[in-house]
């Protein structure tokens, strides 16, 4: 046998090394966040014995630090969605994801998603998810309430608005209060071990083991300080995050993400995507991240302007607050402000977080721009553009809808400093490896890597995009796409 | 024996598979351009025996269709240089490469590469690439004459002027008229074959045939319709050019990419950056091209103004060419003018092949700007500050350089449409597989793999960044990086 000591994500042990299988399943997931969970509990509700491996100590993952917010609809609504008025067609979910997903967008998942959510919607419930029957009208981030239904993208913006009817899709659980993460992910990690799954913490994987048709075999994990060899019989899905806390990762691969210094995640050491690569599987979209300032609430701020160093707007500020922030990080220079008038100024606690202030004030838009030591002209011509066609209710550089449109012309004005290398911009990453609705790895070539699946921020998946980045994406993404993993490989036999 | 027919670049072949090696050698190099070729002559020269291995049907690749243009300097300068009247330090050779080196540059290759640039000139002297001791001041893109030295980078431009002492470190070789890479390439390839490399043309590499210590011990190659198992004692050079020719890699790792839609390149199919992956070998930076419309000359153009479809400026024009076009494709929308007025504009043949037109002409900016159909006030504003700064030799918000700054004042005036999807920008990859200095191909974790080698655009090397490119960067980082890994190659013991 193979001396497993030395095993490391990156090399895969070739199966007929491995003289003795130290524990048999049919299926190993590795991670405990949303996607593992899902994938568990499909794969062992359809009749597979499913191990679980899990590198920290408990269950949760990096879906447990979220909001616990899901992208649902289509199908003409959800529940909520209905209550609050609203339909929703799965041609809008399908258009908006497909606007949404950036210069490759994957047809065939958000194809899948659109016509799926709503069954989504039921499934989540029916773990014990709990949704109250609640609509928050206001620009929010995540309620600090337990309402459900918020606008959690850029759904009302152009130019998503003209290309699908714009329907508020956040869907935040019954939990008071932000990070209702770790409620949901308390929800499907019972349900993982009440479907049968044999779950492994402190358990870390090592190496994949495949054979010499690369078809993977198992795999092998670190527990207690023993290097186990796990035989799969049906496969191996990868649910372990992204890769945005390995720093040597992201400068190689999605370097512009270094611009934010707050990486939100677990472990997400991009082990999961080095295990699939080390037996053929494609990455893909490694340079694309999510980057956010949470820069509202309050919603009046929406009726101010982004501008860079150049005293320069750059988008459509009724954006979500990720999409904006996305196009901060591109600008030149590392100034940032967002500049208010007396009638549109406001503050929330999520400024403290953010680290904004104020970085300038002033009667007159003159003297801000002095103050910011911009140069004659630059930032007093972009407002007066801006007030000019404001005041009509038209927006023609960045077209920010009519309703946000507002003359910031009530003194005293102010520039909020939103500077790149001094405020919270958080991160994390959107790369992952190649694999289609089922969850099954692709090659370089797209044929599939046989006994290999992947799910989660360990792909690349519906969010694809830091510029079209809704919150509650990725957990959406995680737990269905998990799902469809965990569906195929109870129907694979081995 | 393994059945080789299926071979393809994206899977390994097990070395004890191989029952007969078909052919025997020390080295071998995969593609004949500038990287292949300089691998060659040093392996060659160093002793080893040396089997080149070219798809197409003649020397050349992409390095012939370049204008042959080395980007050379440091150690007080070359001769060309010096007769110009231009020092050129190590030191700022180094700083520059830096600068332009994108947000993850290659310390350890600018330092060598700065080092040992001016010797490199006289080894490319020595294989039989004359260049002219003459000095072209004017901007230009290549000669249309057989003179050598021109400013082929950004370096007097903002911010890399302040960083680094500008020099024009672009050496054109004595070719009369543009396309002087047919000349290099001519000289280098009967450099390689004298040195008694075995050159196999329209042979293509399949698969890397590697060990079961992921040692790399030859190669697959098909020639003649026959499939030939190729033993390298020494290693594998893999020097077959980028992948823009492949336009799924294109969408899946450099989708911006995807913007130009004259990819410049001969096979640059990824093969070889896929034999590498189906080693373990890294990729890194793949998302990076260089961009190009070749705006300029002439050089007056420069004093112009560049601004994109919300009247703004976006870059500092007397920039290199590249790197403007990097800014411009990153740009909201696909309109992008060069505004002239009666002092500056002119025109060239240039602009006939990029397919730039005047898009609109008048005597007033405010009459250019309702051609445009820009909003009132967006493109008049832009013009009044530059103008209004350029009048002191000021341009505080681009800074560039006071004697491109002239206030666009005299009508009439010209905005020259420079639009993303209807003119000429072509372009070429830059990520590739991660190397050591010496060639060597590392892995994930950095690992080398022992028998893997790399240069050229197969290897992500100096040029990284379409921001950062300079002219000669790539031909120059290709023969200069190809020889280390020939060097190194002749050096290893079987």
């Amino acid at each position: 046998m193979t001396d497993l000591s030395n095993a490391s994500p990156g090399c895969a042990i070739a199966a007929a090394d491995i003289t003795r299988w130290d524990l048999e399943t049919d299926v190993v997931v590795v991670g405990f966040g949303a996607a593992g969970a899902s994938t568990a509990i499909e794969a062992a509700r359809g009749g597979a014995r499913v191990m679980l491996f899990e590198a920290a100590s408990d269950s949760g993952g990096t879906s447990a630090l979220s909001g616990g917010e899901m992208y649902l609809g289509g199908s003409g609504g959800t529940p909520i969605q209905h209550a609050a008025g609203f339909k929703d067609e799965t041609e809008d979910l399908y258009q908006y994801l497909m606007m949404t997903g950036g210069p490759n967008p994957d047809a065939a998942k958000a194809r899948l998603y659109a016509e799926g959510s709503l069954a989504h919607y039921h499934w989540l419930v029916a773990q014990g998810i709990e949704y109250k029957t609640s609509y928050i009208a206001e620009r929010c981030i995540e309620p600090s309430t337990d309402d459900c239904l918020i606008w959690s993208g850029s759904e009302e913006a152009w130019p998503f608005a003209s290309g699908a009817t714009p329907a508020p899709r956040g869907h935040c659980p019954k939990f008071l209060g932000m990070g209702g993460g770790k409620y949901v992910m308390a929800q499907l990690a019972q349900q993982a071990v009440a479907a049968g799954t044999e779950v492994h913490y402190n358990a870390r994987a090592m190496a994949l083991i495949v054979d010499h048709n690369r078809h993977v075999q198992g795999i092998a994990v670190k527990i207690d300080g023993k290097m186990l060899a796990v035989r799969a019989q049906r496969g191996v899905a990868l649910c372990a995050g992204g890769f945005i806390m390995n720093r040597d990762m992201v400068k190689r691969h999605a370097p512009l993400m270094l611009r934010s210094q707050y990486p939100l995640g677990t472990i997400d050491d991009g082990s999961g995507i080095r295990l699939g690569m080390s037996v053929g599987g494609a990455t893909i979209n490694m340079q694309e991240g999510f980057v956010t300032i949470p820069w509202y609430p309050p919603g009046s701020l929406v009726k101010g302007i982004f501008i860079n160093n150049q005293g320069q707007r750059f988008i459509n500020e009724d954006c979500y607050h990720g999409r904006v922030s996305h196009h901060a990080i591109q600008q030149a220079g590392d100034r940032i402000w967002l500049l208010q008038d007396h009638a549109t100024y406001a503050t929330s606690e999520m400024h403290a977080l953010a680290r904004m202030e104020i970085g300038a004030a002033g009667d007159s838009w003159e003297e801000i721009e002095r103050e910011l030591q911009l140069p004659h002209g630059a930032l007093v011509n972009t407002v007066s553009v801006y007030n000019e066609y404001a005041a009509q209710g038209d927006d023609p550089l960045f077209h920010k809808a009519a309703k946000w449109l507002k003359p910031l012309n009530e003194p005293p004005f102010v520039a909020i400093d939103c500077r790149i290398d001094h405020c919270f911009y958080a991160s994390f990453t959107l790369g992952g490896l190649d694999t289609l609705p089922t969850g099954e790895v692709r090659d370089e070539d797209g044929a599939i890597i046989r006994g290999l699946f992947a799910a989660g921020r360990t792909a690349c998946g519906l969010p694809r995009s830091g510029a079209g980045y809704s919150s509650g994406l990725s957990l959406a993404d995680a737990s269905f796409f998990g799902r469809q993993a965990g569906i195929q490989l109870a129907n694979t036999r081995s």
